[in-house]
């Protein structure tokens, strides 16, 4: 061990053990508070790490180390001490006074590890066996997060036994599918190909069929791609694991079209999606402009967050009106939609509304069954949401019909572009996202870090407790600045009954 | 004035009596260095506000307070105290010890004002004469940022008189081209079409006739889309303004495809150049892969940072080699290009090749006339490049015959995608951030700044200080981890002798 | 008049005689059987001339002879004798005996005028004033036609009046719409544009105030965009005109993306649709190969005719049946759709499906409202289909709900992208399809033809009675070998119960 | 052998005696004067099949008979009188006299064997060892036949012995490349990559390696991919197999993205190939109109023929002139290309030239290698061409410094996007051409005949003989009525000095 090392593993040994008072200290669970100075303190969000349970484990110099055709700059390895903030916007009149909460305010920084590789690691690359599983719906990027994973363990960390699990977390343990043993020649173009080479399943969680198939099976890291349900399940494999007091680093990748993921910036294949969702706003908008009286109406993924929906308006500006679930809208009245719609359709001859599946849930009528509760869930434990686009269409025409009885012509185009979304491969900007997504994974698992989740905090990548990001939810902060701003730029109507 | 109005409006005028009094005192000029606690400071990068100079200027409510169909909420204006943190990153064994440098380290965080609406502005709309200039190569995006602020000031703000200035500085004064009238309807599907239709030059820089023509077409905002000479021409038209005394807003909106500006995120239309990028070096890998010992070379903008080339790199996956600005490479001997080549023709039949037009030039046998520094200047007064693609490809050529002299199949196909990138319309990311930046400048002008620059900032709208930005470069770090670890991503060579 | 000429003019004289005869003499009306020599003749499918019914029409030199920068060639100018043979495949063992029927079949030679610039016109530049109008549902290339007629009236015949109709057969006399002015100016980048820029309605047909407009505005030139339904107005308006003795040409262009228009090779926007329905299918593809037991089902375009269906089906390559109105089938049984399916998920995992809209309508179970009759057909006649993809969906799920029980995973991701095909931009392919469609008729109607159609008949554009094509359909020929071969390359089930 | 099929069997053999006797009897070469009646006659360009040199070949059933899901209707299998004309286009003025040579026009119709499976075949499946090789430059839609020749022959007539030769010609014989075994599952996605798997090379020809090549690794069906060059090559192997009397066929699919095949309808990339160039003179005329006096030039593929020039020329309709080799041009004095920019400048403020790479060589000054031949010829045998691009370039900014003394600004953008434009995968419109291209090669080849090519003929897919297309050429016919009309639309210079 080189000098200097020592003192940095120290560091980071120091705040594991900080981490580990701090689980059994409420209120301030999994986060390290850092004194700074007297009145500084940085909130450090600390990871557990293998040695936290297993204290004797050996470590080995990173092969990074002798790649032949590059050497690592001093600088190249990051420590447990290198931290990225979270908190980056400030009101400095709050500090003006004097000392009080505002200061206070400023110096508790909530702060993640950064994601990359460790001088040390944990594993000998010939003993690790790594598992890769992916769930839930698909999401532009799933392959090319696949591929990297399978490059990067094989390239960098010189890894020989990787395996595919088919169709979600079922296939740990289901009889009819085998894990797929993976290598760089059968990954080679994943990147360029939409959904997942693995298959993908919702539900078909069974924690101890799952851990024990991961016992049996020698898997000793495992990189579970997937939404908030998936992480939940992650969570509590990591628990489990721990218990268990196995050598198993479990990291999860959160895959979410609809970007609800907490903490990160964004989720991958999110700017894909927007791209693709602009696609389908744009034949709405020509089905629209090419009709006398023509709404274009588009529905896209969303389910409790308008993400896809609000950035495909934006960027498209095609978009008279955009239907989100975090804003209640009402059709009829003042201010209302049809008010709106009618001032625009005066004005340009035609229209167009985006609505999010998720929008507008409390306006539609429940038939019999959905009243009652039944079939009100999917497999991932998902509410079965109403079909917000065909009642909007249906409600449209029903108005027109009613208050425009010479106006013959009316129009309204219905698209629902929700899988050609879903099913392209990814964007440049998502598969660079996506690449090094998981190599931040890889260097985590193989720096011995467990129950972790990566992406990018303000553009730096680093690593966030899976169930910090289990329990977030990253809906639009309707009482933000941004999303204000943004919709003035839209210029549509907020619908608040005056 | 509402309360608190005062408050927040005292502490500007504070803020910009600071900022007067920094201008004046080295070596911390244009910053603020306000004290949180004792051990605490933050350097907010404050601007100029046109009532620095003429104190007595009248404000008027925002007109965005009575837009018919929406009503800012509580939070949407921003006031001079909100401000983003730029330096995010923090190693925590600096401070782990005890105060000295690294808590200084900590509390010296640079801060930028935030961009969005503020509640006072400082023009009334029926006054506004906005114009807009585009300077310098095509980007994709600059028919956006240009619909943006026509539809922007329009719409939100009521101006009426909005111009665009013909082909670049020099159709301020030129006697050949009358600005052009701008409104909603002409700009109207701007957004969905590359290049400018303001046309563009370079060069044309003359400060006198372009500030006496602002003077006398009495323009009150002036809007400026261009790269860093552009910029630098930028602070000398707001100096002049100053210096005269004149109620005129300029705000720079900067686009360079390089992806070379300092302290923003990223430029606008670099997303979409990446992914174009991208294709060119799809082509140039089919091309090598189809062919016996092909090699695909494909020359990226670049012309002092690597920054499309290793993006697109990165994405493609598909690249094994990328040489940029930044590091020197060689070509022959132990650990240089035709060695790693060798290698890589050997295993794979095939290998792609990137290369940024700025790399290389030590490299390139200069001609007569290029080395006595004739015609070494662009009229925008940048350097002349060698061409660095032509160059490598006849190297590659002369290598093989010379050193395979048995093997006859060898094959470069060279690809230079420049005007075939540059000339798209942007993508749905860069459109809506095109739409982004183009109404936080003129939120920004409205306000009654001058002299500043907007972009993302960790994610964020900001302000800065036109001189910061027209001075500042954005090269990639080879030092920093990010850069090696992307390397590491590539599993390239580094090109260091040992 | 040249020599020469008179002879061809006289030619054409008599061949418009003959028409005119054998209007009047049933079986072989509007056609023209010409003795080649004692056994051959040529059924020549002639045209109406406005001098059928005008004689004494002055003609024009053509003033492409003097437009400045070429020069008309020899060859350049057609006459009425240049045609296009029909029939191009031939049975050689049908004439291999002797004379009888084969030879008779051989000299049978179905023969169109083929389109293009007539070196004497019927109308002096400056008296023209054409009149343009979009009928139907939309069709990529709708704009590209319209760009093309205003150019190509504009800038090759110097006609300076064309007007677009708004919104369909009813914009030639609706109070609430004007005729808008064309010019090139305006239409410059219409052909990168998807949908019509006149805007398009269904119904509206109202004979005697349509002509009554036509001949009250002056409009003596008249192309008509649309379907068949549109073709059968158009009949009956050129009818109209010519009982009225009018000089004014209707062109018809026929528009159809189901490509269903019977003569010519395929309508505009078809290869384009195609395009678009390959990505949907690829979508499907995706989605069906990344679930367990996954099935894409994809709806396209086709009321009648399954080409798009085929068409996209064989580019794709990744469907396993392809279901169109020409072919009926079945879901359960030996050879039925479901075992069929049963034995492509056993071997691959997933299936994709594609449907033509208007197949299977004899399996739908009716509601009570369409048994009744009520809500059966739409604005343009055409009967109201039932929705063949919901219902296919459903006895999908049925199905494996049924059939395996203890088989839970099965997924079924519907794809409808009907508006996602029909709004888009031409392509490069039907751009110059567009390009050449609109030239043709122009020419045609400066030559003095009406009541004629233009289109690609065998890749060379030729002109065709308008009453002959709306009366034909080109449906899939399923008793054809190009069928049954094209069935073989995709292997699917031919639904014949044995 | 079943009633009715020896008749057509016998008109077969009768042919191809017929065929033989004529391939001695000059002028008719290869072709099969069929009477009709007294004065009709059809020539039938006949087919060598393997019993012609080798009369006892034994017949199977095809397997298309007993694919478990489709039965093969009436009409499903073609017979060698099933024929395709190939003249269409017919002036009925010449006949109009009496007899004469113009009935014998008429009657003199050139006819081609329609492509397609036949009921009798010529190979046991399971003896089959079929080779497929590709030679020449990248053209989009390779990988698409390579697949369907896979995948037609293993699912449709179940042959299990298919081989890939790497490297073109020389693939057959080099000790470096052993033949790839191909399966289905190897070739799945091909058809959505650009280039070719098999790789390709020019030259490489040596017939007697390759004829013994091919009999020692007894292939007994040779498919050969590529060019006009490539196609002679495929005559003399097809010679010497005849020669040698082995039972061989050999099928020759043409490729060039330049589209210079004769009787063919197009070649197969060739719209896919314009749809990529029109994206490029899309970008060039964005450059052209985002500067002042901004001229775009694209050069494009098209060593002796205009044919991608021409046709994205008309696709795309932003460019103002297209030069081509059939069409000499010239720059100054009247009528020139500089007075033809000069108006068009003054006009629009800016130009898009496209010029096809074999433009203008007699205009380009040699450099003295070149003059004296040296260098001149690449590894096909084709003549090196001068850079018109590069040349046109310098020429374009000679004249303008020149002649705008005082205009400083002039701006030319060149785009060469050619491997931009050869590497992407075919689009849909050609994906269904290669499919149907390769199971027609197969069908023939199943069928016995040898020494053919296969290709559309209006529009149906029919078999021609190799030496035909080999020495044929398509070059835009200059003196042709279609050229002229195309001109006309896009009414640039003819330069013809006046």
């Amino acid at each position: 061990m080189e000098a200097g090392e020592e003192d940095i593993s120290a560091a980071a040994a120091n705040l594991r053990n900080d981490a580990h008072q701090q689980q059994q200290q409420p209120p301030v669970s999994s986060s390290n508070i850092i004194s700074v100075d007297n009145n500084s303190v940085i909130n450090l969000h600390s990871l557990t790490h293998l040695t936290d349970y297993l204290p004797h484990l050996q470590t080995h110099v990173n092969p990074l180390d002798s790649i032949p055709f590059f050497h690592p700059i001093s600088g190249f390895y990051l420590s447990p001490t290198d931290v990225i903030f979270r908190n980056i916007l400030f009101d400095l009149s709050l500090s003006a006074g004097s000392s009080g909460s505002a200061t206070h305010h400023l110096q508790q920084l909530d702060a993640y590890h950064r994601a990359g590789p460790r001088k040390h690691i944990y594993f000998d690359h010939s003993h690790v066996r790594a598992a890769i599983v992916t769930c839930g719906g698909l999401c532009p990027g799933m392959n090319t997060v696949i591929r990297e994973l399978v490059v990067g363990l094989w390239d960098l960390y010189g890894v020989r036994h990787i395996f595919g699990i088919k169709s979600g977390y079922r296939g740990f343990y289901s009889a009819s599918t085998d894990p797929v043993p993976l290598c760089p020649n059968m990954v080679h173009d994943l990147h360029k190909r939409g959904g997942t080479v693995l298959e993908t399943s919702r539900g078909g969680f069974d924690l101890h069929l799952i851990v024990n198939a991961i016992e049996n099976r020698g898997y000793n890291q495992v990189y579970i791609i997937g939404g908030d349900g998936t992480m939940r399940g992650a969570v509590k494999i990591f628990e489990e694991i721990k218990r268990r007091k196995l050598k198993i680093a479990v990291a999860g990748i959160p895959k979410t079209v609809d970007n609800d993921v907490g903490v990160i910036d964004r989720s991958f294949g999110f700017q894909t999606a927007v791209e693709m969702a602009q696609e389908a706003i744009s034949a709405a908008h020509v089905e629209a402009e090419s009709a006398v009286n023509g709404v274009g109406l588009v529905k896209l993924m969303g389910r409790s967050t308008g993400h896809i929906a609000l950035h495909a308006t934006l960027s498209s500006r095609d978009v008279d009106c955009c239907l989100i679930p975090e804003i209640e809208f009402y059709l009829e009245g003042k201010g209302g939609l049809f008010e709106f719609l009618e001032s625009r359709l005066k004005q340009n001859g035609h229209a167009v509304l985006v609505v999010a599946e998720g929008a507008g849930q409390n306006l539609i009528p429940r038939s019999k069954e959905a009243a009652e509760g039944q079939a009100g869930k999917d497999e991932s434990g998902n509410a079965v949401l109403l079909d917000v686009g065909g009642w909007l269409k249906s409600e449209l025409k029903k108005w027109w019909g009613r208050d425009h009885p010479e106006e013959e012509l009316f129009t309204v185009k219905y698209i629902d572009p929700t899988y050609m979304i879903r099913a392209v491969a990814a964007n440049a900007t998502d598969n660079l996202y996506c690449t090094l997504l998981a190599h931040a994974a890889i260097h985590g698992a193989m720096a011995g870090y467990s129950g972790f989740v990566c992406g990018p905090i303000n553009g730096n990548y680093g690593y966030i407790p899976v169930e910090e990001v289990a329990g977030a939810n990253n809906v639009v902060d309707t009482n933000d600045h941004k999303w204000a701003w943004v919709r003035s730029v839209n210029n549509q109507p907020d619908f608040m009954r005056t």
